[in-house]
């Protein structure tokens, strides 16, 4: 299914976006106001995929997760990446973030929080527990839908380093041989 | 504290060799026998640092770490990327992966698990959560003690991307200055 830039991709294979921990940008809508915070916590639970996603109990984000159940996960690119550092540093709570950031929202199929039009790839999810919100900050999330824009030029995503500065995806090595154990996902 | 090539590390910048979500060795002992697994799937929940670490219950080490509580993360660098690979891909039941993959254990100072000698950077864990590892293969871990080689020339990490491909740490990007809500950390 093509949709604006995107692509519908695999599901099952949404999980090669994430499990490399690139800075993420999670989007919402709750009560028609639609956000995007930046994220960094997050990891697999599962090849599903099961997506961990950890936020402060302090982000505006934390309490419309719980009540909306929803978002998106989108993957942005270098090309982005003051951008997606300046949105996790500011929050929605006074301002509309997509507006101040000149990102387009478009909408998903399977959940109200919007995609990203302007990331190399988006995952649409259904909070599945919200248990483990107050202690770890944790939400765990199922992908049901994903896009994947494959005519964009710049694929390179980034990592934070924790102190402020980023590292940006270089060489890609191909160790296929080496995975003898996991030949079912290559 | 110095030890061996390693140098004492301050735990509340531990944070930042996992943040970026680079694949990790970890270690374990138990009943005297010692092994490594390669692990892809880890977040942080706080800056202590309390890390997640995510194992399935087919892995060798899922039922060691709910005995022995303990282990030592280690930060492998791209110059031993297809030994961390091969580590990934076997299992420790029926083998010794120090010996196999010529890597040098180092008694760490608050766990009976080993750091490793080869590793850019080793932090000692206690695991403090078992609860969520039948339901999502999650251990949750308290960093007690952290340890960098500072002298080693090679400190690109990579991260797994999945499909047997891995990507290797390109340009760092200097951003401190558009941190204005987390100066805390920078």
């Amino acid at each position: 299914m093509r949709y604006h830039n995107f692509t519908e991709f695999a599901l099952n294979k949404a999980f090669e976006f994430i499990e490399p921990g690139p800075v993420l940008l999670l989007t919402t809508q709750y009560k028609h106001k639609i956000n995007v915070m930046t994220l960094s916590w997050s990891t697999l639970f599962d090849f599903d995929p099961q997506i961990g996603c950890v936020l402060s109990p302090g982000d505006y984000t934390f309490e419309i997760l719980k009540a909306s159940k929803e978002c998106v996960l989108g993957v942005p690119t270098v090309d982005i990446m003051e951008k997606v550092v300046q949105i996790g540093n500011c929050s929605g709570e006074n301002m509309d973030k997509f507006k101040t950031f000149n990102l387009t929202p478009l909408d998903a199929k399977m959940v109200k929080a919007p995609l990203i039009k302007e990331c190399l790839f988006n995952v649409e999810c259904k909070i599945t527990d919200i248990s483990l919100a107050d202690k770890y900050g944790l939400f765990v999330m199922e992908g049901v839908k994903a896009w994947l824009d494959k005519n964009r030029p710049e694929k390179r995503t980034f990592h934070a380093n924790g102190n402020g500065t980023f590292v940006i995806d270089g060489e890609t090595k191909n160790l296929k041989h080496l995975m003898t154990k996991w030949q079912i996902f290559i």
